[in-house]
């Protein structure tokens, strides 16, 4: 009988769920405990028998690497942050994963991701962009106050009047860009080989590449930074980078990996309103510091890292249909989507 | 040569725009004082002269019905408020205009309204909806108090989980009911007489009747209020109406005329629990007095009176391209659209 081993956080209660859709397949649940141990005897059989895991990479990385077995691993999240940094942060807890893995010796087992939620971070960009281009927050400060101030409304515009610049243009920004275009935005795709680039989406009007990243940021009002967290993508948006912003002040919404630009960069930014705002779901280090600049900086939006989540059962749902999919293609010896390059890190 | 008189504000330069798009016709300029008196001499011209004129209601509706000749007055405002009411406040100076006109003496000439600005309108439902659903009041004030509070979002659904009922589907209720079928929420619609409903709408998913109001509330997340003020519309939603939320506790948009719906009935309604909350745009006397219990109650959010309404240069344009079209079937004696019926006041 084919085996699964599950190890996700508990409260997903995903291994109930698999077993309803896989009723073929024994299903392994590993269950660590709230402070993340795993019981012995679960640990050896994981770590000499698990040939096939889903799981959650916040409390399975660390025994990923040592699973001699494993043939494939896919995880829940969407990015692959966890994999790529020496050291990730999570709740003040660190994990520490050698951070030469990917060049020394390259894992041997099929690694994916999940690839459904898109639609979650597609809406939330929508989202902050109608609140700053109906100056929602700005009435809210007005309602306080008990202020009736129409004149101020006078210069909102309908969104196809604006040009948003995608910072890569993978199957979230696919979904942003579709998002975008529905409403008549024009949409800006950085991509790092436009010819390479496999798949075009028909709602980017214009895709340009990683040299042109100043004209992107010059034309758009919005920039949407969705970038895994890579060798190359790590701090692109850093240093004074932000200043071709200048010209439109476009803001700028970062929702793909938080080290694509540094938060003194942010502050600098704004301060020198070279930016008309921000609007940062992901972070360096996250939780967010409380002693960071950025939580009470004016037009900065801080969200935690909620963009493309949600523990709705539909969504759970759906991440289990993905898997079972994959698992079904992997039994049939198909290629599996969403695989992550070790090399490219994402 | 052809003869338009031009009443509007000021600010809006209208009567420069008008002789650009018409060089063939001599554009009279009405320019009232900053206090709204007009000069003597253009008074005793527009009232014995005048039988085209586009204005700003709000500052010519009290001449309008003095005028002798008068054939066609085009609005250069989508509702019809200030002519059904007796009185219509506006930064605490009232214009009173006779209340019985519809009935007594109908008067003689065609009266009709503009009809751009709807996409502005659809925004700011889309807008609203995808705020409270993303819970970005809720974020803000997790900013304020510097909290990651990720776990609360864990119901975070896309659109397509959402059904929306709109009260009235004309021109606004129609671009309502696209913006939101593009983002897979259901829509129903609510109209006086279904087989009567000359267009239907393909985003509208379900019409009912105002005789169904109870059963449109009880399954809509949202319950957007576009409706005209008219004698079958004032307090629709007044008195206990809105207990019918209950089940789903859905959330009053309210972006029509504001006398659908008394202040009282809203704020029991939120004390109750009956609704999720209020978006409120338009109310009974505007501006919204500050001793109002609105401005300060949970989960109400106050806008003055801007959903559909911009300054910005694109929306002047469309308003005066939309004259001038008119203008050319008036010319040529074709009927014109969006004629006010009288007897219906919208």
């Amino acid at each position: 009988m084919a085996k699964v081993y599950c190890f996700t956080s508990s409260y997903m209660q995903f291994a109930e769920l698999l077993r309803e859709y896989l009723p073929d397949v024994s299903v392994v649940n590993i269950n660590p405990s709230s402070t993340g141990i795993v019981d012995a005897e679960e640990e050896r059989d994981l770590l000499e028998n698990a040939e096939v895991v889903v799981g959650d990479p916040r409390i399975s990385a660390t025994y990923m690497l040592r699973c001699r077995k494993l043939k494939w691993f896919h995880s829940t999240y969407a990015g692959m942050k966890i994999l790529n940094n020496s050291s990730y942060t999570i709740e003040k807890r660190k994990i520490h994963i050698n951070t030469h893995t990917r060049k020394s010796k390259r894992p041997s087992f099929v690694l994916t991701r999940r690839s459904t939620g898109s639609k979650l971070s597609a809406e939330y960009v929508l989202c902050y962009i109608l609140a700053i281009e109906r100056r929602l927050f700005q009435l809210l400060d007005y309602q306080k106050n008990k202020e009736w101030k129409m004149w101020d409304m006078s210069h909102i515009r309908t969104l196809d009047k604006v040009t948003v610049g995608l910072l890569g243009v993978g199957s979230i920004g696919e979904e942003v860009a579709k998002t975008c275009k529905e409403r008549g935005m024009k949409v800006i795709g950085l991509v790092r080989n436009i010819d390479a680039t496999k798949h075009k989406s028909p709602d980017v009007d214009v895709y340009l590449t990683y040299d042109k990243l100043p004209k992107l940021l010059e034309e758009s009002d919005y920039i949407c930074c969705l970038l895994p967290s890579t060798q190359e993508t790590r701090n692109l948006l850093s240093g004074d980078m932000l200043a071709h912003c200048y010209r439109k002040r476009g803001v700028l919404i970062s929702i793909g990996r938080g080290d694509v630009v540094d938060e003194e960069s942010i502050v600098k930014a704004i301060r020198n309103k070279w930016i008309g705002g921000a609007v940062l779901d992901v972070f360096t280090e996250e939780p967010l510091s409380a002693e960071s600049p950025l939580w009470s900086l004016p037009d900065v939006y801080i969200t935690p890292h909620v963009s493309g989540w949600s523990r709705a059962p539909e969504f759970k749902e759906e991440i289990v249909e993905e898997f079972v999919s994959k698992f079904r293609m992997y039994q049939s010896g198909k290629p599996l989507p969403h695989i992550i390059d070790w090399e490219k890190g994402y």
